[in-house]
C-alpha cells in the first residue's frame, strides 16, 4: 500500500546488448496507467524464447530490455479502470493476452488476440505498454518491455489483458511454468494436434519443457504410445518417467529416425509434435506420419532456420501440418484452470524443475539451458 | 453375353513414347480375372493427371499405357467372386479404390485404402491388375494400366475394389466426370477443408474442373465470399456463373495477389485451396489465410516443382495446411451419391463440359486442354 502510485526501485534483469549477459541493475518501475497492473515477481523461470532478441542473429531487436515471460507473482497496485485484478493477488503474466472482445478472442477455434501486432512476429511484439511507452527506466534511460511481461524484474507492469488471476494457494515457484513452457507443449497435445485415446505419436525436439510437456500432453490425451526423440539421451530418464513409451536418439540409429518410427508402427504415428523448429526435426516430424490422416505440429521456432520445404503430394496423402502458439490456450480463461488441474494432480510441474536459484544467478540459469543441463530453472526473488 | 469369357478387340488410345500423341490402336482386352470386372467405357473425359506419365519431364513412368481415368460404362461381364455388379449396370471406374476391408478403409479419417501402394507416387500405382499381369496387349504387346482404370479404351479390366455402381438413368457422358476433377474440387471444399458457412474462401490454379468445381463446393457449404484467382481472365465468366464473387488475374494486379486478398478481406480468408500444386500459388494461397485459423487445402500437384518452403512461425499463428485426393470421398461409397447429387441439381456438371467430341478426337482433347480452351472435353465412345 505504500508504494501505491510510487515509482517502485527494485532488482532487475537488463539486457543491454545482444550477446551479453544480463546485468542485475536498480531499476524504476512507474505505476501502472488505465488498465494496468503492477505485480511483484515472486519466482521466475528462464525460456529459450527468453534468449532470441539477444541472439547476435537475431534480424531485429529492440535493446535494452527486461525479458522475462514465464513468471507469478502477486498484484502490487492496479491503475485506473482495473476492475479484475486487487492488490494482494496472485497472478500469472500472459505473453499472449486474452481481451475477451475482439473476432480473434470471440472465435472459439484460436488463442490469439488482437491485441497483438500479427503482422510482426510475436517475438518482437509489446515491446511497449499500449500507450507506446514503457514503464522501466534504468540510469535515466528507458527500457523496453518484453512480449508484455519483463518478469526478469522484482516488479512489473503488464496489462489486465495480459494476466491471469489464480488460486491464493497456488505454489508460484511451480505454476510460473504455466506461463509458457508447460502450456505450450501440454496445449500443443491436447488442443492442436487433438491427441486421441489409443493413438501412437513421436515427440521432436532438443528443448526442455516443452518437449516434456508434450509428451505429458500425450498421456493425458490417452495415447498408446509415445516416442520421445532427442540428441541428447541423458533426456530419457525423465521422458520416460513422464510417459514417453519408447525414446529414439538420432545419432545412435544406423537409418534416419523417421524410418526407424515407421517402421516401429507399421506405417508411421497418428501424430507428430516437433518443439525445436528446426529444418531437420521438422523434415523427421512430417515424415513420419501416417498417410491417411497423420498430422504434424509444429510448436517451435529456431532462429534463422531455412525452414521446411513441403511437396503437395505428402499432403495430398492425407497428411496436415498445423501449429500453435501457447498450446492454443485462451490466456486468462485457461491458466486458472491449468492452476486447479495441477493442485489436482492431473500433471506433474514438479518433475520439470530441475534447478531452484536465487535471481542474482540468472545467467548461470541460461547456461544451464544452453548446455542442456536444466528441464527448467526457477529463479526466486 | 455373346463376349463373356473371350477376349474382345476394340478401339484403345495408346501411349507408347513419352512426349508423343496417342496412336488410336485395335486392342484385345482379356476377361475379366477373379474380383475383376471388364466395362465397356461409353464417356470419357481426358484430366492433366493423364498427361503426366507421358510427360517427357517424368522421372518414372510405365510404357506402353492406356490412360484415362475419368470415365462411365457399363459391365460387359465380371470375373468370378464379383457379387456387387452385374453385366447391363451402370459403373464408374475409380482411382481410388475402397475394399472396405482394410485399417485406412475402417478409419473414418482417410479416403484411402491399403490395396495402393502408398510409397509410391499415387500417378504411378495400379499399373497392373493385382495378379501382376495386364489384360491389355496391342500388336502383341502387353500394354500397362493407368490408375486401375484405364478409360481410354472402349472395354477395359478393373478389380470390383475400384469401380462404383451407378444409377440405370445416370447420364453417362456428363457423370464420367465424377470420376475424377469433380469430385477432387468439389469434395476439397466440402470434405478437407470443411468449408464453413459465411466464411470467406480464395480458390488458386489454372486448372479447369479442379478449381471451378471448389467453388462450386464453396458455395454448396455456404461460403459467402468465394475469391477465384487465375492468369487467365477468359475463365472468369463461368467462374462467376458457378458461385465466384470476385476474381482476381494476378498479372493484372500492383500488388501480390495475396496482399490483395488480405486487404479484400480485412486479414486474409478463412480458406483457401490451390489446385495447381504450383511453388507461387501455393505461397499465395498460404499467405492469405488468416492469422489464428485459416487453413490451405493442397489438391494439385505440379511436376518438377520445388515445393512449398514454410516457416514454423506461419503455422505457429495458428494456420493449418492440409491436402486430399480425389477429395477425401470413401470412393464406392460415395461416388453413387453424388451421381444422386447431380440428378437432385445439388450442382451443375453440365457447366463444366465445354466439348463433346468423338473418341478418336482424344489428342484434340489434350490440346484444348493444355491450351487452357476447354474446362473439360467428353469423348464419347
Amino acid at each position: 500500500m505504500g508504494t501505491k502510485g510510487k515509482v517502485i526501485k527494485c532488482k532487475a534483469a537488463v539486457a543491454w546488448e545482444a550477446g551479453k549477459p544480463l546485468c542485475i541493475e536498480e531499476v524504476e518501475v512507474a505505476p501502472p496507467k488505465a488498465h494496468e497492473v503492477r505485480v511483484q515477481i515472486i519466482a521466475t523461470a528462464v525460456c529459450h524464447s527468453d534468449h532470441h532478441p539477444i541472439d547476435p542473429k537475431a534480424e531485429e531487436t529492440f535493446l535494452p530490455v527486461i525479458l522475462g515471460h514465464e513468471g507469478a507473482g502477486i498484484v502490487e497496485s492496479v491503475g485506473p479502470g482495473v476492475t479484475g485484478f486487487k492488490p494482494g493477488d496472485k497472478v500469472i503474466p500472459l505473453y499472449t493476452p486474452q481481451c475477451k472482445k475482439c473476432k480473434l478472442c470471440l472465435s472459439p477455434h484460436t488463442n490469439f488476440c488482437e491485441k497483438l501486432n500479427l503482422t510482426k512476429s510475436p517475438l518482437l511484439d509489446q515491446e511497449l505498454m499500449e500507450d507506446k511507452s514503457s514503464r522501466f527506466t534504468c540510469k535515466g534511460k528507458p527500457i523496453y518491455h518484453f512480449f508484455g511481461t519483463s518478469t526478469f524484474s522484482q516488479y512489473t507492469v503488464v496489462s489486465d489483458k495480459n494476466l491471469a488471476k489464480i488460486d491464493d494457494d497456488a505454489n508460484l515457484e511451480r505454476v510460473c511454468l504455466l506461463g509458457c513452457g508447460f502450456s505450450t507443449g501440454y496445449g500443443a497435445a491436447l488442443n492442436t494436434a487433438k491427441v486421441t485415446p489409443g493413438s501412437t505419436c513421436a515427440v521432436f525436439g532438443l528443448g526442455g519443457v516443452g518437449r516434456l510437456s508434450a509428451i505429458m500432453g500425450c498421456k493425458v490425451a490417452g495415447a498408446s504410445r509415445i516416442i520421445a526423440i532427442d540428441i541428447n539421451s541423458e533426456k530419457f530418464t525423465k521422458a520416460k518417467a513422464l510417459g514417453a513409451t519408447d525414446c529414439l536418439n538420432p545419432r545412435d540409429l544406423d537409418k534416419r529416425v523417421q524410418e526407424v518410427i515407421i517402421e516401429m508402427t507399421n506405417g508411421g504415428v497418428d501424430f507428430a509434435l516437433d518443439c525445436a523448429g528446426g529444418s531437420e526435426a521438422m523434415r523427421a516430424a512430417l515424415d513420419c506420419v501416417r498417410v491417411g490422416w497423420g498430422s504434424c505440429t509444429l510448436i517451435g521456432v529456431a532462429m534463422g532456420d531455412k525452414g521446411l520445404t513441403i511437396s503437395p503430394l505428402e499432403l495430398i496423402m492425407g497428411r496436415t501440418i498445423n501449429g500453435s502458439s501457447f498450446g492454443g490456450w485462451k490466456s486468462v480463461d485457461s491458466v486458472p484452470k491449468l492452476v486447479a488441474d495441477y493442485k489436482n494432480k492431473k500433471f506433474d510441474l514438479d518433475a520439470l524443475v530441475t534447478h531452484t536459484l536465487p535471481f542474482d544467478k540468472i545467467n548461470e540459469a541460461f547456461d544451464l539451458l544452453h548446455q542442456g543441463k536444466s528441464i527448467r530453472t526457477v529463479l526466486i526473488f
